[in-house]
């Protein structure tokens, strides 16, 4: 299970396990998504871009980056839901890159629900040569393991 | 073909299609964001939950509003890439919802390179009862069809 | 391993096993052939046509009814290629329908080449209430077993 | 949208972008049809064929210029089904191939009924070196704009 | 990532999170494993059956119950590969059943490497009504976190 | 349709037709699954290991060869389930290796009820450099096709 409320702290720092994207997930993601955009499905054109080959969508990355954090059980069965997410596309992934995240936590904040509180992470989203590819921040609602009743 | 930079103004407002969200989706993103979260998995443990039943992974609704206006051909071969994505989640996807996008274009912006500029779109997810789910803003960095030779 | 070209003959009627249509595989269609029309992905659309639900894509039961063919070790491995195909679409294939095809050979032709000839056959794909919903023709190059040596 | 009835005229003449064609397209697709014939599936048996490695299934790259034509927003929501298919095959599509298709409109045909009229759409399949690897015709049934009263 | 050889005793008794085994996981499992025997495929037929419906692949709730144990990070980047798997199939999965895996730990054994052991896992694998489905044994090779060197 | 059980003997030896393991089915197979571990996802892990690149899960190996003995028409129909899965792993599944299975049978056990049996088949599976990378064996329940009265 994932960790509760009054367990994040901004000292919290994981380093996710690392995931090879590869083309079919390009593929999947295009029919999944509906998002057909030459940048991610037509090479001839791709070739003709700065990019010189098909690469992955922001939001296929930003997805599995997501994918990579829920792998080490931090939010499982403890969030209550995605409030909102910002998300930095710095450079792009290309086929056969190999992505991990670094996540922090950079606040953590009480609500009125005495059982809940909101936590906000930072994913930085690290290729295989060590470039940073995305910077991105979500902010979760946490249930609180113990709930505060003065709160209430 | 998508739009230019010089074609996108505030006037701008689409309504994409329609789409339903249906379990396989939902499956098939757990499998390629590799986020296997409870909420979205476990019919079980929802049941426990305010949401009774299983729902979209936020980011798969997010995907699925892109490819919408994607399929509007608004961006396609015309974009160079996405540079930031804002988003906010205000309800639940729950299976067999069927959602669309407004988009609007909050803000163009000439860059220093005068083949670009930055164009912001505005996505407002609605689903089959007029509840908007989910509203995101997306920064483009789109081609001009006339290079600004006074800018360069 | 299927049939050589000396091995069909209008003699041949094969009933195939049944497939039932799942959603899943209406979704995973839109997604590998990029057609997402409203027909097929939006059930709040289709409420408004005759269908009055999601329907399958045409070539998907095509598809499918091929794959049925082919699990009857009709073609696989003596087959050189898939020559024409000519298909008429009599009625939808809704979500749930479980589809099996009657396979017939029309005619069969030698070609100039000794190696090989030309097999037409005949599927009519066939749902659960006995209704016919798609009719079809395929023209295959096969194999001949034994190469017609007064042919070369 | 898609075009009415009325705009179809054999002056159309649209060529789609394209679409690389990977191999996990071809397993998806040998999945979702259940056609597993070894020229698909099987690259040792493949090597000992006239193409070497493993082709794309003909109704893959079928489904995909059908798709490819779609994402021009042609038919979608404007077709009432489609009726009919003929398609020829003329040359392989291997693995990282990338196919188009110009799409051209051969005949325009009113109905006896006042608010739809049949339209064949012709498409030709072309990949990279400009080799035309498929030609087909689709008889769309299509909803007219104007109702012909007099035609009722 | 997972636990060492030394990390394993009889002791251990894991409970995994569930997953709910939709139509579109055995529809996928079908086309990837290309096994389409009727009693996963065809509703028709599985209403002549005890079954009534169609049920899940025996191996697709084993490669579940793996996935679900994986998701406990017990093994992940600490095996060094699986040896063996024995497996009985007590019950059928049907479409919406809900399964998890209660993972023990039946035996630790060193090799003569020093550097490695074999662990044995036992995956009871139980439904949403507490039936249990499956069990089956797993022989993994696992890495030792210090090297024995008495042993070497 | 597949054998009945009095049509297994000892005698019985099928080779099946080859299927390549292709990276995307690897991915397919750890999103079904759930199983993200680094040997199958990470090819930057596995660079550090003895396998050097990304490995086919074994399971999914185990489950195409299942698919592959189901394609020659064996079971299907005629089994009504699977009872027993013994299987050994012996040598990696890479990235573009060409699996087929030899199917033998090597044991038939009448039931207690006349219209039934148990037959264990043997998969021996080999890839395209002759190596056997895994062996197991199934323990199947079989119709009978004549109900043995005198059994009843």
């Amino acid at each position: 299970m994932g960790l509760y409320f009054e367990e994040f702290t901004t000292a919290l720092r994981v380093v996710t396990r690392g995931r090879t994207v590869g083309e079919g997930d390009i593929t999947l993601f295009s029919g999944l998504s509906g998002d057909f955009n030459p940048l991610h499905v037509d090479a001839e054109y791709c070739a003709t871009t700065p990019f010189q080959e098909r690469i992955a969508h922001g939001p296929l990355t930003l997805a599995m980056a997501i994918g990579l954090m829920s792998q080490q059980n931090l939010i499982d069965a403890t969030t209550m839901g995605l409030l909102d997410l910002n998300w930095s596309f710095a450079g792009p992934v290309r086929i056969g890159d190999t992505v991990h995240a670094v996540v922090t936590c950079t606040e953590t904040r009480p609500t009125r629900k005495p059982d809940r509180g909101i936590v906000t992470l930072r994913l930085d989203v690290v290729n295989q040569r060590g470039e940073q590819v995305q910077t991105g921040h979500l902010k979760l609602l946490m249930k609180r393991r113990h709930q505060d009743v003065s709160d209430a």
